[in-house]
């Protein structure tokens, strides 16, 4: 039975050792709850939430899709089954407890069968925080270029749990200025959040987004997506200019290191802020660290910074988050395709929202939030239909939080809409709306709220 | 000598009686400085800008491309000539002064050659204020809906004049609520701008966009353009819903006159603006005033407010300066088609700022200023398009104000660039590339500045 | 009575003296069938199409919105009323019949009230072609660079009419080289189609495009718009290239006069196309004849050529028909900015259909139709806009001649579209969708087709 | 030494056993020619191609840069060296022969250096092609929805190997109509092609792209992309219609199995294309096989059919090959999302042109190629992007094959190039630039021909 090991490895190991001290022994652990449902799925593992309440001999409760369940507890022996299964088949769990762990079979009949269609193994614990959360001093010893789920988790983390780490610039050089990586925004992570399943949220909130360093290096000429292309053709350089900046942590302002004279006394404030944040893309697919998408990644929103709290969506269990990609200062558009690149000293906690089910995803495209606005990052090849994406999540965003309809969304919409132009570099642009929360604090917010956590 | 007429016109008659009295009689009136040379073009008259210095008997100068001018004044014969053609051709002007007005015949003849190739008749009077500036209170009698220079001048007025006027809503309502006009941004104008000639800059001060009655009504649906197909197909009206919103001018606010239970405590501060302000487009061209492009337009921006000032390229002989479509307030893109879309008294004032010559821009697009940014206003079809010419425009205004190079433009714009998007409505959509002026004031400036009215 | 001076014009005048000379004196021209009906409009006079049945006393027929009409004929006195009008209002015509023409007053009374509301002036002609269709041959003497309504009519047509005329090329010049306007597609035209309304679709057979002259003059560098900033701004030129093209009218092919090496050989087949035909823009707009929109304009699609079949909105009287900017031949997108110009002979007919009414158009987007393709001619300034439109417009084109239902177009649609790239050049794009004929004869009709003169 | 083991696989053990069979014994083997060097880098192995002279004792060539390679052979003692490094770092590799294989170890010493700064393994073989070309029948047992190099190859060929395999329809279903794998463009492969090296093109001869069964199944709405957002949400479906497709293979074409009566003789030819070809992306990403890039990937261009030659990047060693999504037809852009969806046979051979070296791409974009046209296929999230990727690509391909400059590319492309719109459907659109090879012809070819296949 190696699907099993498999299983177990899945739902327990990753979590370390601390997991199998809080189990109580024996049956006793069988506590009323979410529990997680591993099944096998072709050479992977799916995983669901189900709801389980035991009471004495009875089991009761919902399915991932919220069918109920029905059952019964003999002993170490639990079986209970889903009802009311729109094509009438019979879905049966028959497992036994060990250790807080129900291991078994499920079995489905379509309806009317003799005989069962199809027979899996399965295994179940609670979904519980597996400890207190805690904060992790986190030094990362290698770093990616890739968002993506195959990449072995470097931290694994719980909901609650802070994370203190760093990031190397998008160039691989840490805050000494030593090369740790090969150029292209190379990432911190990924981080398995234990428990995340696909279609939950994830929830990250960034306390410290921080210059380690007293240099970045900025890009010196006008990307050409952003200026007409006659313009484009006729920038002529300067010999010797340098792009390097002298940042000055104390004072929060950043100058070049040679300026020109005009620019010898240009000195501006500095506003730290992650070029690159996201998790495993849909699908198993993996993209460089230089693309964004639904899965967050190289957005190079001027607005991800300390203080902001970011939404994600989760493709896979873990999520894996990855960072990256500091910046000192960007202006919007990050016109100069590197802004003033730096590493970061950077400190965020996670929380995850747990999906209507999962194949549905609780959100589809990456938010933000920070105290003045929320914000919808659209993502898209195409600048309008990145405005278009930002737009409609954000009316889905206050659709779903406010229970409102269209034409009141169109009156607070209409009324006070921003749009903030993100990033204009690379295959993918980005564009976010944003609604501010002054003006939502005027609504009248429903009295049976959404599952939002800006509620 | 029927051109005669039209060139005195032209020059003259459109500045009314006042002119006449201002203009000292005989040649005593050649003073030295710029003069406005009108000279037939087919059915058309061109006006160019020459300086003339006239000293004792010599006359000196340069005509419209910097040419160096030579001639000679006995009694009331004015002759003179344009040296140092590239081509070598010779081009006499040979005059006769009167009232402060000179008229005669230009000549030209081609290099080696026996004769004139081309003669024809010019008038010339000095490039003077007609008078001094004044405050209008116009009261209009007619809307247009079509920015065009074919349309007859509402008001003549100087650089220096001030105009205190009103314009109806976007569906051609006043302020009492009364029908004015056929729907479809009914513009108050145009006016006539004494001096301002093509090539030119028109300057234009907001000093007061006010509202002036206490309802505004607004679209109840969010464009297709900004939202995707699927949303926007998804879309469903409340039965009875009505755009109509109240405002309280006292408090500054705007609400729904009937809003539902949600938005029954929606309350927004209005932000006065006007959606449309524009010249005559260039080369004849006539344009729906629900149209925009470098002439301006219905360009919806919600930064052009009470105390910005806009700076239009003048594309013919008076600008021809047209301004409505207020709103109450309207969120970033115009999102409901109608802004809160309301009459508005408005007050301002003009400048004109000369061209290199007649046959260049000034400047290419719209711009605005306000206290605290510089705004180039990009306009086109593609969205993308729009932020390149956005973008694009504003580091020609910073290279030119700066004297600037590539990386220096990219250095600053890299770090301190933001992006309005203005207005999505229409088969134009408008994007706004913004420079703060805290940024500007950390440049060194060059100590022979260039002519942009910003300096 | 002023305007009645204005009406006649505008029915009569520009038809020219033959008008008069077909028009039976008397009561007896009154003929059923469809007549033309004058108002005033402000400064405008509008003209509707109402049908009228003369039976004996009696007057029957249907307005331009489909209402019925009665009435009675008392010698020359002709007085009929609109029925059925849903606000109850009571709409009578008061007339006099002399020669053939209705002159008198339209009276509304509103439902209920004791006295008209409106009282105006109306007069009428029946919609006969005024003669017989017959060839013209028109010598411009003059070109316009604007698409405009207001410019005057260089020739009176009637629908049936066939007109032999030329072109000078994009910059001006005619078949013998001489430059007879300034350049940028100096038009031929406007050609006035009587009968023509606003609401109607305009038909142009293209029935001769030739080439009357031995070269042409090309561009010699891509344009921007198609191609990457990085590769446009590497561009290097050939000391001395010359994009003039020798055009041997035998045998029907191109090449550049002197060629590279690399093109000694490079002889390419002439496909003679016009750049420009359009009509007065909506809404008495003007665009520059570079510019191109609903209204047609310059489209520079390859496919205008000699054999097509052009379906134009009408927007005006008149419809005031342009054409110009022939290519002797032209790759897709007009990559050069200017491709092989030539002057051009043309020869062409028109005919019109009649819209269902004064407010709505026949058609929205220009058309095109040769023996291979429906083609429905998107133009936007957005590439991606450009094709919506076309592909929206070829479907509700079938949707109305077919009475296909969403799926059906899907079906054909999905298995036989085809688009052309048209024009990359200027501030619109255009694209094509195309439906082969082919596929079309396999669709089984309507046994009540509709009212495209495709059917 | 466990990296030789892999490296060891990486260069032998893939190709099958075969591959031993034909290498001779001892030091005999180590023919002139090109050799295949592969070092550790990381975890991952770097393959070189060098180009390795053996003459009696010495050894001469040249590395992948182009560097001269001298050394000399003593007994079973492979030593030698590449000179002229611009950093004047000494490198030498030291190795030993075996059965045609030379392993050992690679030193490279700094200039002026007292010891080596990098010391690592390397392991050479010959780069013949392992065997003479073979036919494959190869049928599929698993399928792939990702363009992955990380999924292990399905089969292993070398160049001029032919392959005969089917593919599933995109939902997953094979020639019976059994499903075979979950929906999404279900691939066939990956195929590794023996010697093909990352920087290399791959050139994919489609010989039989042939339907294999009786039905298509395809979409029955226009997607959102093609048409206006208020002619989408207009779209009204027929209740019951199916999309089901009969193909009559013998008679070649294809009708609705339950047509409407407007449809009840819609029968159109079939044209079998493939939607899905390519290879796996760069830098270690992975896509869904709903995506396309410059890895090829599901480009949906109808012309991807029968007697085509594609020609793909190749980003990883063995290029990895994936097909599938076949269409029995398609029109442009796939405007029903789903075309014809079906399964098909598929007969294809492979060759590989060696790119200039190991970190740059001998072509940058899928290409294509036919009878009559060069095809350059340009993807992006913007459609106006993917036009500009196209002719840039097109113009280069010219540009290097012929020797072209600027303004001859221009007179070329600007009288024949055509465009075709190839896919609207998904996050990528894709567009293609064609050259007629009409016009190629006339073209006199350098008397140096570059690198192309094409030549």
């Amino acid at each position: 039975m190696n699907w099993f090991l498999t299983a177990v490895l899945t739902l327990f190991v990753l979590c370390g050792t601390t997991v199998h001290a809080q189990q109580p022994p024996g049956r006793t652990s069988l506590a009323s709850g979410t529990w997680l449902i591993a099944m096998p799925a072709g050479a992977d593992t799916n995983v669901f939430r189900f709801t389980l309440r035991f009471d004495r001999d009875s089991i009761s409760g919902a399915n991932t899709d919220g069918l109920p369940i029905q059952g019964r507890l003999r002993g170490d022996s639990v079986n209970f089954e889903v009802m009311g299964r729109r094509d009438g088949a019979r879905v049966q769990f028959l497992g036994v407890a060990n250790d807080g762990v129900i291991r078994g079979i499920r079995i489905e009949t379509p309806k009317g069968a003799p005989a069962p269609s199809q027979r899996g193994d399965f295994l179940a614990r609670q979904d519980i925080p597996s400890r207190a959360p805690k904060l992790h001093s986190f030094s990362p010893q290698s770093f990616h270029r890739l968002f993506s789920g195959t990449i072995p988790a470097a931290l694994v983390i719980v909901p609650g749990d802070t994370v203190r780490t760093w990031t190397v610039d998008a160039g691989g050089r840490d805050s000494t200025g030593q090369s740790r990586s090969r150029p292209g925004n190379p990432l911190t992570g990924p981080f398995y959040i234990d428990g995340a399943l696909r279609g939950d949220m994830l929830v990250v909130r960034l306390h410290r987004v921080r210059l380690n360093r007293d240099f970045a290096l900025a890009g010196d000429e006008i990307i050409g997506n952003a200026i007409t292309a006659d313009y484009y053709s006729a920038l002529k350089g300067i010999p010797d200019f340098s792009g390097r900046w002298r940042v000055d942590r104390g004072k929060g302002t950043a100058m070049l290191e040679k300026p020109t004279p005009a620019l010898a006394n240009y000195t501006v404030p500095v506003r730290p802020m992650l070029g690159c944040i996201g998790v495993a893309p849909p699908g198993g697919q993996a993209f460089a660290s230089t693309e964004s998408g639904v899965f967050g990644g190289n957005m190079d929103y001027n607005e991800i910074r300390e203080g902001v709290t970011l939404y994600l969506p989760v493709f896979q269990r873990g999520a894996m988050l990855f960072i990256g990609d500091g910046h000192a200062l960007q202006g919007d558009g990050e016109l100069t395709g590197d802004a003033l690149e730096t590493s970061m000293d950077v400190e965020f906690s996670v929380e995850v929202v747990r999906g209507p089910n999962s194949f549905r995803q609780l959100i589809y495209h990456p938010r933000a939030e920070n105290d003045q606005f929320l914000m919808s990052i659209g993502i898209h090849g195409d600048l309008s239909d990145a405005l278009r994406q930002a737009t409609t999540d954000l009316s889905v965003w206050l659709e779903t939080d406010y229970k409102l309809k269209s034409p009141e969304l169109a009156s607070i919409l209409g009324t006070s809409i921003r749009y903030d132009v993100a990033d204009l570099v690379g295959s993918q642009v980005s564009i976010v709306a944003k609604m501010p929360k002054s003006a939502l604090r005027q609504l009248t917010r429903p009295t049976q709220p959404g599952n939002s956590p800006t509620n």
